[in-house]
């Protein structure tokens, strides 16, 4: 690693203070493999997109013939609408108090929202006078929100209900295995997709029964869908963080360092021998209090190495190990700390790249061009 | 505690997706208490604004005589002296890559910056070319950033260095000891803030020996600053989350929970009764990760109980356990799961009301006025 040669190149990109990185072939490339992947198992790709939240980043979805997306607000449906996308689904259980705001988005676009409560639906009902299609959401282990999968005939009076109703279009279950993200093992990771897999199907087999024909699946998350092979029984998938990857994933092994399409660019603004330690601008403002925890270690983010204008691989002797509001904190073996100098621009891969993209106003892809965000 | 009046004052005021709330009358009187003693003591309370971040609660700051504050980033003294605000600390150390922005604030401000490296000292009489005020950085035990207080002969080099040169002005000493954050007792608070306090006189008195004269003492972190009496041997006090407080401040009884002035409004969005769990709108993205751990619990946001527009107390029987990007988990006592409902709005006092603060685009006071920030 030559610190001076990857300062000035990153300095020529317009780098003077915190910036999130984007490599827009890796990018491209993650894209690729998930979709091809869905194409093979003939399963719709609707890829998540509060982990970038850009526009920018969307037309590269866009340029590979993705048109379904989902998001995890009005205000991300919103911004993407006006972008042009037409097929949306919000993948977090209705807010009653944004109706108004549905509505309008609805008449729009194609839109499907979640319902995890009767009471919600009856409110749809009642207030939304606009035609949209809902998912039920399940809760197949997460425990975060959705219908416990258990509760069939819960399920069956919300599909009733819905279908009940002249502007409500019952569209299938929807689940998220987010519990993927606490396990380690791939064989865990999944056990989990399967059984959440079982789970609707099961229901789905119930309904059927009871005479609802049409019941779409869509599952999806990060570490099960990169980890398969290949879908079945199931019609969609949504992994969203596969665009950009990170550490959280990376440390698990569901993607390697090279995946990982985003970095922060931190200066260095301190240099301590006598601890050995560099403090670089850079703090949980710019990259989140998400951490990863190895043994006594808390990991903030490990250094990208840089070569020839671009990082490749990864260092995991180098690490923030502790993060203020604006600082971070970065302790060094002996090598390097003589070759690190204050001013120097450094890259470290992200814990959580949601997270840290979601603070940043803009990102900088490799040839220097800004890149528009929420 | 009624959750229909609460959540019908909190939509009269706009409330529809998790915003913060400000009571801008405890803002004030928390601001009020510390410049009051500020004033008793003789001291300059220059107070730190990365905390709100927002030039309308800068107004309450000015309206009570206070015109020097202190900021953490280059982009924050931008945005401040645009404002008005002519004499600003920027209190983190020099990035180097800043220089051009660090030249064209000194040219309408009265600014002061911080060097902990003598390349830096070098770095500034090079390329600066023009009237700055310098703090010498000590670190006084917290280990972030500073000279080590016991390195004199390198503070006494920086020092000469910076008066050999026509346009850098030596100001003084100025230290954060903010390893009051991790300790819980008054008593070792008030130790830590005593040592940096000596540490940052006997320089003084070496430096006088020497023949430097003029040094100003800087001190100021909010634990600290919230507990002492009255300050004596300093010239300066930079508290800055004294304004807002929040749980971080409240766990060690630094402030009591009346003092917290913000609040986070979030919508609930799931009822999980096999739990007894509600799930809210409100997630990471508008919190921060920042977490109290109280024995196995990890708490990211206690309950406000809400009465007669605004809240007052805490309930440390309900409190957010997880956090996803968009969403809080809360489990709930049985008296309480039957009187909340989807649709109804909570406040949550944020454990880190900086970062906290810092993700959110505006912040609503409690007679529903916008209040802008960076």
């Amino acid at each position: 690693m030559n610190f001076k040669t990857q300062t000035q190149f990153l300095k020529s990109l317009g780098v003077v203070k915190p910036t999130v990185l984007i490599d827009t072939e890796k990018v491209r490339a993650n894209i690729v493999k998930m979709k091809n992947k869905a194409d093979r198992s003939q399963v719709i790709f609707r890829p998540h997109f509060k982990t970038h939240q850009s526009t920018t980043i969307g037309e590269i979805f866009k340029n590979l013939g993705i048109k379904t997306i989902t998001v995890s607000s009005i205000e991300m449906a919103q911004y993407f609408a006006k972008a042009g996308w037409v097929d949306i689904t919000v993948a977090v259980p209705v807010n009653p108090l944004e109706i108004i705001e549905i509505k309008k988005l609805s008449q729009s676009v194609n839109l499907s929202i979640l319902v995890d409560h009767p009471d919600i639906v009856s409110l749809l009902k009642e207030q939304l006078h606009s035609q949209v299609k809902v998912f039920i959401k399940i809760d197949t282990g997460y425990g975060r929100s959705g219908v416990p999968a258990a509760s069939f005939d819960l399920i069956e009076k919300m599909v009733r209900n819905i279908n009940n109703c002249d502007h409500l279009f019952f569209q299938g279950l929807l689940t998220h295995a987010g519990n993927t993200y606490n396990v380690e093992s791939h064989t865990e990771i999944r056990e989990i997709f399967q059984k959440s897999i079982r789970d609707l199907n099961q229901i789905k087999q119930g309904l059927k029964e009871k005479g609802f024909d049409n019941c779409l699946l869509s599952v999806g998350d990060t570490p099960a869908c990169s980890i398969m092979e290949e879908f079945s029984n199931i019609d969609e998938i949504r992994p969203g963080n596969c665009a950009f990857y990170d550490l959280v994933q990376e440390n698990p092994g569901v993607c390697s360092a090279n995946d990982i399409a985003v970095t922060v660019a931190c200066p260095v603004i301190g240099k301590y021998p006598e601890r050995r330690e560099i403090v670089i601008y850079g703090g949980a403002v710019h990259f989140s209090k998400d951490l990863i925890q190895i043994k006594d270690d808390q990991i903030f983010g490990y250094l990208a190495p840089f070569e020839n204008k671009k990082w490749q691989g990864i260092d995991k002797s180098v690490y923030i190990y502790s993060l203020s509001q604006e600082h971070g904190k970065v302790r060094l073996p002996e090598n390097l700390f003589h070759k690190i100098n204050i001013g120097d621009i450094l890259t470290f891969y992200p814990v959580h790249s949601c997270l840290t993209a979601h603070t940043h106003h803009y990102y900088l892809s490799l040839d220097g061009t800004e890149i528009s965000k929420m």
